[in-house]
This record gives C-alpha cells, sequence and structure tokens, in this order.
C-alpha cells in the first residue's frame, strides 16, 4: 500500500530525472508515469517508477527511475506459455547504476536492504554508466540499486509479462494499491 | 558503391548529430556507426547511417540519422520463415522527421525523389516531433525523410531482418559497397 499523496510525489521526482536525463516526452507520455511499491510499503526504499514508452503484443520500451538509493526487488522473468519468457535489454541514460545478476560475488558499491540478504541472492555487480547496456536473457535472475544520485534507464524487451515476473521475496505483490490518504 | 571518403564524412556528421540530439555514447557504440546508400551511389539524397546500439535473436534497438533532406527509400519487412515479419517502432530524438504510410495522400511537409514517384508511392504524411513515436506493424510499406536539420531518432524492433527487406525501387540493394577512393 502506497498512500496517494507519496505515490504522487515519487512520480513528479522521476519524471525531473527524466527531464534532466535530457529525455524529451510528449504530454501523453507524462500521463503515464507510474510507480511500484511490490506491496512492501516503502517505496523509497524498495521500489521503481516505470513509464511505458510503447507495448505491443511483440515489444515493448519503458524508462526506469530510481530514486537515490532506491532499489528495485531480485526477480526474473519466467516462460509463459509460448513464450520464453521475457528478454530485456537495460540502457543506462543518467545517474548511478549497479545491476546484480548471476556470477561471482564482487559486490562493491551497492548495498544489501537490511535484514533482507535472503531476498537479494545475486550478488555479481555490472556498473552501469550513462550510455553503457545490459542484456538479461529471459530467466536471469536480477536486482538493481541507485547511487546517491537516482538513476534513469531505458528498458527495451520482448512481450511484457510483468505480472508473471517471479520475486525472491515471498512477500511481495507486483500489483500496487493506492491509499487514499 | 560510396567512396571511403565520403563514407567516413556521413558517419562523423551522422555522430555529431546523435552528440547534439543529447544520447550518451561508448566508445564502443561509436564505432558501429554505419552509413547505406542502398546502391543508389548518392547517399545524401537516398541513404541512412545506423548505429545499432544493441541486437539479439529476438530483438534490437537503433539509432538511426538523416542528414538534412536525406531520404530512406520505401520498403516493407516481410514475413520471414517463422517470423512473422519484422515490427519496428520510431521515436523521434530531434530534428524534423516525416513519415509516409499507407493512408490517404496528405503529404504536405516532405517531397519526392525526382522522377522518383513510383519508388515512393506512400502518401500518408505523419510527422513526428522530439518524443514522439510511430508504431510499424509488420508488413508496413513506409518511407521517411528529414527537414532542413536532419533527424535522429531511435528505431526498436523485433528480431533485425534486414537483408530481407523489400524495396518499391528495383535498382536497390540492402548491401553498402564501400569503393577505395
Amino acid at each position: 500500500m502506497i498512500r496517494l499523496p507519496e505515490y504522487r510525489e515519487v512520480c513528479k521526482k522521476s519524471l525531473e530525472m527524466i527531464d534532466e536525463a535530457g529525455i524529451r516526452l510528449t504530454l501523453e507520455d507524462r500521463k503515464k508515469m507510474t510507480a511500484v511499491d511490490f506491496g512492501l510499503s516503502h517505496i523509497e526504499k524498495e521500489g521503481v517508477q516505470i513509464l511505458t514508452m510503447f507495448e505491443t503484443d511483440r515489444i515493448a520500451g519503458k524508462i526506469l527511475v530510481l530514486l537515490p538509493n532506491q532499489t528495485e526487488p531480485e526477480h526474473w522473468h519466467p516462460a509463459v506459455g509460448d513464450d520464453a519468457g521475457k528478454e530485456e535489454v537495460i540502457r543506462a541514460i543518467s545517474g548511478e547504476l549497479y545491476f546484480y545478476i548471476p556470477g561471482e560475488d564482487n559486490m562493491k558499491h551497492g548495498f544489501i536492504i537490511e535484514g533482507k540478504e535472503d531476498c537479494y541472492t545475486m550478488r555479481n555487480e555490472v556498473v552501469l554508466q550513462p550510455g553503457e547496456q545490459l542484456v538479461l536473457p529471459a530467466g536471469t535472475r536480477h536486482w538493481f540499486q541507485a547511487g546517491e544520485k537516482g538513476a534513469v534507464m531505458y528498458s527495451f524487451s520482448t512481450k511484457v509479462t510483468d505480472l508473471q515476473d517471479q520475486f525472491t521475496d515471498p512477500n511481495i505483490v507486483r500489483e500496487t494499491k493506492i491509499g487514499n490518504l
């Protein structure tokens, strides 16, 4: 659950960060800004802001925003029906961005949310500077975090199947519930 | 056929336009800049510059650059084997960009290359301002042209099948041949 004023505040802040990153948005785009708290009710710690630029039956393009030190929880995109699972390419636009994927533990820049070691099991760190990109094949377990400046990135992918995403944290609910006050 | 000095010149100019558009590129990205003359040997009239950011078996992301008044010839992405044909989303970043797709003739801003009326048969004009986008379902016949300032855009798509592209102009050869001098 996220309260409406907080929801509006993180969306507003995220749009400002996209503007500062130099990405041109139409008015129609701006209305599409959303925030996801994963049902954990502390969006500034664990959450993400998403602006879907386009989404068809075959491909999608989104802008993702992380506020300073915000963390998107560990998850993966499983095969669904005939689909092999969502393949995703992240392209960093601005800020400081750390990805964690399968591989040896070389974690240096980011941090694990206190008491949630079991929910963040990938420790192979990939630092993405603006302009750098990372391909995440279907099924790749991953989580990511912004540094002190926050981060703006593109996410390009095959067909979106977000509601089928699998999370390491059993307390996560993918759909965001917005409370009135 | 395009001469090497001209090839280098249009690639250099296109990278400058990408920089001016505010898109951050890595050094590795910069090396991927290519130019396509479609075998017509007058690239500044008919041609396009392409920087492939990523290309997997399922999706691709490119930056396309048109020089001032440059035109990408009319073509479409047919079904190939099991693939329904390349679906493409264009997102305008900077400059002046006119797309021509199926529909009523409402052509106003662009022009037809002299004597090539039969090679540019789509006359339904869509003007894309920076930040605006256009979805091109597989098989959609289209061509596009920049205004006096040129244009920079993203192209996101399903699997790339460029060498299977079909062109209205029978003289087109998709592979660019570069002459030594």
